[in-house]
């Protein structure tokens, strides 16, 4: 598994009957690759937010999904330009999040009152005549067992980086008390 | 929710064709009030392993639930009685712990070959003549869900500490700079 994209990013939340809002939302790439039984290259993306963990939304890409994606979006691109493609689109986004009238933005819109069952994650581009959908990508949200195992991941990295903070807290206490005890000698 | 118990414990753990092991599991009793629709009462044992996000046993004793204890397993106490004596033969296995052979002990059994299903929890003591257990609570292991949110529960604490960790490092650094600088002038 290697990573390709992870940052949070502002996105605009719309669902059916509920205000739009603006969140900032984890957005994380990375490509899978699988070589027993066959050798396949699977896309991965992955929406969370960090302040609330049960925030999950996931899509699979495979190359034949990517076929259908193509055609379907009208993508001029093959399946192995397209995570570097979409990654430009995402740092676009994030280089205009701090603007009044972002040209670019991304849009999560479910169908349902709350987020769930399919919603569609999108780059769009608003200029003066219109906005224009460049990617419009259909997540699904995490089952019970796809959010605790990435909270379990979570949990462990909680973990590393709080041995890491005692290790430092201790480490800064015993050096600033020995500086400290030396130089009131 | 009144917490009555929060302790890690010895526990031996057996599985059919596994061998046996001792495990430091945290056994938690919460006594959880309803009001509303109806006033009851419920017990809820819950068996967690700070190593393995993963594991979790639950069990919900309603009043009713304990008439069917008190019966199968010829309790001679009430409902309100029992959690205390339950923690007084938690505390008995929990200070002989240390001890090469602890008259009372801890034991989880599954059926099956891995600690799935139907789990039972038991306060066994071991005279000289033969095994007397002393209860036996059925618990089932914990579903997706509930795993799920007991991560989530975990997940909020485990950033609590870390905030709180990153304060005192914080203040450790300006408090120790400050005495420096003061004893070096």
């Amino acid at each position: 598994m290697e990573e390709l994209f992870n940052k949070v990013l502002q996105v605009n939340v719309r669902c059916r009957d509920c205000e739009e809002r603006r969140a900032n939302i984890r957005v994380t790439i990375d490509l899978q690759l699988t070589t027993s039984p066959i050798h396949k290259r699977d896309l991965l993306v992955r929406l969370t937010d960090d302040a609330d963990p049960y925030f999950l939304f996931n899509l699979s890409i495979s190359e034949e999904d990517f076929q259908s994606l193509k055609v379907q979006q009208g993508l001029l691109i093959d399946f192995a330009s397209f995570p570097q493609k979409f990654i430009d689109l995402l740092n676009l986004c994030y280089s205009e999040q701090e603007s009044d009238h972002p040209r670019f933005l991304l849009q999560l819109s479910g169908q349902n009152s709350v987020l769930e069952g399919p919603t569609s994650f999108s780059v769009v581009e608003t200029n003066a005549f219109k906005h224009l959908n460049h990617l419009s990508l259909r997540l699904t949200q995490g089952s019970d067992k796809e959010v605790k195992d990435y909270l379990a991941v979570c949990i462990a990295s909680l973990k590393a980086e709080r041995q890491a903070l005692e290790a430092k807290l201790k480490k800064t206490e015993e050096d600033l008390s020995r500086q400290l005890s030396y130089a009131q000698q």
